[in-house]
């Protein structure tokens, strides 16, 4: 064809800025929140032109028609605000605004005393005559008289001019789209989540230390109470036997072990099956539907390992690795071996092997999805294909739109960002180990930038099973306090793993993050009602993040300065308009007490007018009013003061 | 198909960062010269990835390979040096490095005394059983000896350790390309040009003004003595005479007034005809040989415009725009009218009107290539359709390899990268009106920084037939001198208009750019032989850019700093390899004396051992020796001194 192109035969060059990620695959949004969308959009020559956003969802018989806004220099924006789940198609349409255009040039030829001025005038009828149809009806008639003037033959040449210019009628016709030189950019995906994943908080415990589902049931209140979204289970099935791992990580289980939950699959059945001690199914049935009800839901661990006495291991041998010997290659990082995991091979030598494995896991999401589960933590997805996870969240997505997973990769940064960008709802970060104030400032701007905004969302942990590190290894209380508080307020995902909020403290050495009698290897006993636990701090974060729209942004995130950039962490964030002005300053010193002024960016806060402000604090409802970008703060640990959270408003307003 | 997805069932993520355009155009290469590759390369897991670049051009049976190193954090780069002008095709491929593997799980298990050890061996034997039909004839005796010993029952352990993880053996591995888990990007186009296209100087004159074709073949061996690469023409096509503009760009031509050769046809012909009085085309024809036997290129104008006398106006009057009266509307930007110009329509009512316009347009090439042309100066080219650039250069290309064209659009940003990035080799630029110190920083920083590099080539022209600007408006000779330094070395590519070099600085009007007596209108005759002129200043600026590879360069501009900001510009620039640095000086104040101390990064120069250096003035021929990076400076425009163009070297070196 003639002018073959990228747009075919389109007039305008439109480039999608954002969302976009760097692989190409779908940015993400969630139901009802409105996703900025940025774009360069230009024609050839100089004529007006216009452009609008074109959003299809899932089922959608007419798309969702939305306005963009010129910026100048040919960058346009505007905004999406999906109302359902899934995988929607979001496509730029641009046109050439005739009548602007038009009424932009009689303007400079009335001005100009031009001779042509009445030719023009008859082109603008006959523009107004094609522009009719696509007018309401009530501007009809309005349309018609104007028309009818400028072709009068008695009329005044300055009475049409007036009636062509007038404002009324330009603002009139603003909003009839004209569609001429209709041009659309390639369809690009926009993957919409639940509104609740924009800023859920977790909380993973052990349902086994718990006494089961039933017992775990008997927790949810306490964990609604502390405010999180998320109760986060490892994994439910049968353990193997064989080779199982003993408390401590131990090469040999004792008799009495219960083994590590992830070594998955026994005699009693694999992924699909219930561990007979935690309960039966219609037991965690009830969990899940009971969970709902207090607006938690529950997230099953989705680890794709067997344990060699796993059925699939019997029955399919083929989706193993083997050795020379014939024996099955079990897990290593050499030297170090995990002889009670049989990794999957996801690349069988026979492709029909490797289409019944994929389908087989993609069977284990959708047996727990009947379940009643939405929610999958996924353990080590980038020691899996990357492929395999586009395909198995798309397929699962395509059926169940509110379905959501968190990655589970503690790897490098363009793994991680890739696994996102293939489809993961969350991703589990670094923060685990940032603990200075200058690599927390790094990370938070390195979080806040575009791209990542668009399709990254980072879950700050500030601890997992496997992880206690920083100032929580033999750390006091305030050490859990103020890593809590970064977590709840930089991200808009955070999550504890349970006997955070007691400050469990002791690692099994000073070589590695283990637990001392780590929850994987054992059944833990713990005393909820103990006294100093931090479960008030928790709740009060957890209601600041829900009574304050920033806190559930990642890209307002900006840092402040003070006169102890060492130890005093500063930033604050706002909503995506502005407002909303939350400001949060940390002491990162866990052991002494640190002062200092602050040095605040007021404009970046909404409150560069110069006068009073009030900063209430979100965590003791304490009310302070400052004046200027200096107050003073000071932070005793000894006071069991760690931070601050402050919602700002200028004072009087 | 289970496993859908952009790469599909790839193992690997591919991500091309450079080479790139914003919108997914091809990127531009020269033939000879070799270009970076950039990309992320990962796969799931841990095992060892390799990478290699496939490049292939038009008419290659075979694709060139070439190897990518990883940079770390899973970044690899590579170049590809394309031999053949035209459309190529770039693609990354990765695959699984299982010796390299192996090798390194074997060296843990070894330094552990991992009783598994044994296994290990014979799956080494396997791996090496596998590769070795990949590996030279010379290297497979040695193979089949390492694989004999692996299985041997009498060696020792130690002895098969030894063998297996011989650094001989691995270094003689490297090159076998193993291709387990082999997986390629979508292929990217890379459009190569002629080698001469990365750097060239162009000089432009109007061939009326000395005497026809014949003429201005007796200036050719001026232009080559000054060193220029091509001799662009303004159209010398038939001049309408129906609405002629005068001397002056006045609305009624005199009788003896020759017309604006961009008022293009009349009875006697169009885009395809030869105006006269400019000669025959045997003529013409000859200037084009002889031009390029003194080493030159001859460029024409296609300017895609008609005078109302033009053919097509009576053969096609579909193919402009008609107003209501029935008359053909003239070029306009109200209320500034041009009645001596037809645009055309390039969107005619009826698509077999718009093919054959569009052919035609495509034709008009066609006809010059056929005598000779290989460089089209493109006329304004952002107001006609981008998708007609990306055709119609397209179209061309695909037969004739080596075309290439200039885009005339002195337009918004993202209007001139469009045209860049869908097909034109080279664009003008803002140069011609930026004067200040920062903002030629700034401007400089701009074109310097990836993506820009990957396809657009600026051209920066002191002057144009339409641009008289800044410092030369009323301008000494230090002020044209300053500007040609500046050109030719801040950009790969300048151009001058005929005329400069004598110093001409009348402006028509203080409110406009265009020239006193403008050579659009009439005739100009030139004393080429003036006292005082900047030939030799030009001469030894373009000998300087062929002498210096680092002034081909644009990627590795870097600006410096010394005591006198505001009226010093002070930069370098390097090879690619960081090899032939040179610092250029330039006084931007052609009125007052200026001197200053530098601030010269020696460590950007290679100069950062802090011994003495050369400086050789390719200028002057001067040599300066200097120590340190704050060498003192001085140009007096009363002495005719306004630049310093140094080549740098180590003293001793």
């Amino acid at each position: 064809m003639v002018g073959k192109s990228p747009v075919p035969l389109g007039k305008f060059v439109l480039v999608l800025l954002r969302p976009r990620t760097p692989t190409g695959h779908p940015a993400k949004g969630v139901v009802g929140d409105r996703s900025l969308v940025v774009a360069d959009v230009f024609r050839d020559g100089h004529d007006s032109v216009a452009a609008r956003l074109v959003l299809t969802g899932p089922g959608d018989d007419e798309p969702t028609y939305s306005p963009m806004t010129a910026l100048g220099n040919d960058r346009f924006e505007g905004h999406v605000e999906p109302a359902t789940c899934g995988m929607h198609t979001l496509a730029i349409e641009a046109w050439t605004d005739r009548f602007g255009t038009w009424r932009h040039h009689l303007e400079a030829r009335a001005a100009a005393h031009d001779p042509d001025v009445e030719v023009e005038l008859e082109v603008g009828a006959r523009l107004l005559e094609a522009l009719a149809p696509g007018a309401p009806s009530t501007l009809r008639p309005r349309l018609a008289e104007v028309i009818t003037t400028l072709r009068s033959v008695t009329c005044t040449l300055a009475t049409k001019l007036a009636i062509a210019l007038d404002d009324a009628l330009a603002a009139a016709l603003a909003p009839v789209v004209d569609l001429h030189d209709l041009t659309a950019s390639a369809p690009v995906g926009l993957r919409v989540d639940p509104a609740w994943a924009k800023a859920p908080a977790w909380y993973e415990l052990f349902p086994r230390s718990e006494g089961g589902f039933v017992g775990t049931g008997k927790r949810l209140a306490a964990v609604a109470e502390m405010g999180f979204d998320v109760l986060y289970l490892p994994p439910i099935h049968p353990i193997g036997t064989t080779h199982r791992k003993g408390r401590g990580n131990t090469l040999v289980a004792g008799p009495d072990d219960p083994g590590s939950p992830w070594g998955i699959g026994s005699d009693e059945g694999g992924h699909t099956a219930i561990h007979a001690e935690l309960g039966t199914a219609a037991e965690f049935r009830t969990l899940v539907a009971d969970a709902r009800e207090q607006g938690i839901e529950v997230a099953l661990d989705y680890a794709l390992q067997c344990s060699p006495d796993h059925p699939w291991v019997r029955e399919h041998p083929e989706w193993f690795h083997h050795r020379p010997d014939g024996s099955i290659r079990y897990a290593e990082n050499p030297p170090k071996k995990y002889q009670d995991i049989f990794p999957i091979d996801f690349w069988p030598a026979d492709d029909a092997d490797r289409v019944a494995l994929w389908e087989a896991c993609r069977d284990v999401l959708e047996h727990w999805i009947g379940e009643g589960v939405r929610v999958f933590r996924v353990d080590n997805p980038h020691t899996k294909p990357f492929v395999f996870w586009e395909w198995v969240i798309a397929e699962v997505q395509s059926r169940h739109p509110d379905v959501c997973f968190l990655s589970e990769a503690f790897t490098r940064p363009k793994v991680m960002h890739a696994l996102a960008a293939l489809g993961f709802t969350w991703s589990y970060t670094y923060f685990t180990w940032r603990d200075e104030a200058a690599e927390l400032r790094e990370y938070g701007d390195e979080l806040a930038t575009v791209p990542d905004v668009d399709y990254f969302r980072p879950s700050f942990w500030t601890n997992t099973q496997d992880i206690l590190a920083g100032p929580l290894r033999d750390g006091p209380p305030a050490a859990f306090a103020l890593r809590a508080v970064l977590a709840a307020t930089v991200s808009p995902n955070w999550g504890i793993y349970s006997g955070f909020e007691l400050c469990e403290n002791q690692t099994q050495s000073d070589a590695n993050t283990e637990y001392l009698h780590s929850e994987k290897y054992e059944v833990k006993a713990r005393d909820w009602d103990a006294p100093d636990s931090l479960v008030p701090l928790i709740a009060a974060l957890n209601a600041a993040r829900r009574s304050h729209p920033a806190l559930a942004e990642m890209a307002t995130l900006r840092f402040h300065h003070s006169t102890d950039d060492v130890n005093l962490l500063v930033y604050s964030k706002t909503a995506p308009d502005g407002t909303d002005p939350v400001l949060v300053i940390v002491n990162l010193d866990p052991l002494l007490m640190r002062d200092g002024q602050l040095r605040l960016d007021l404009g970046a806060l909404g409150l560069g007018g110069g006068g009073a402000y009030e900063a209430h604090d979100t965590l003791t409802g304490e009310t302070f009013t400052w004046h200027g970008p200096d107050p003073y703060v000071r932070f005793d640990p000894a006071e069991g003061r760690v931070a601050h959270v402050l919602a700002l408003r200028p004072v009087g307003a």
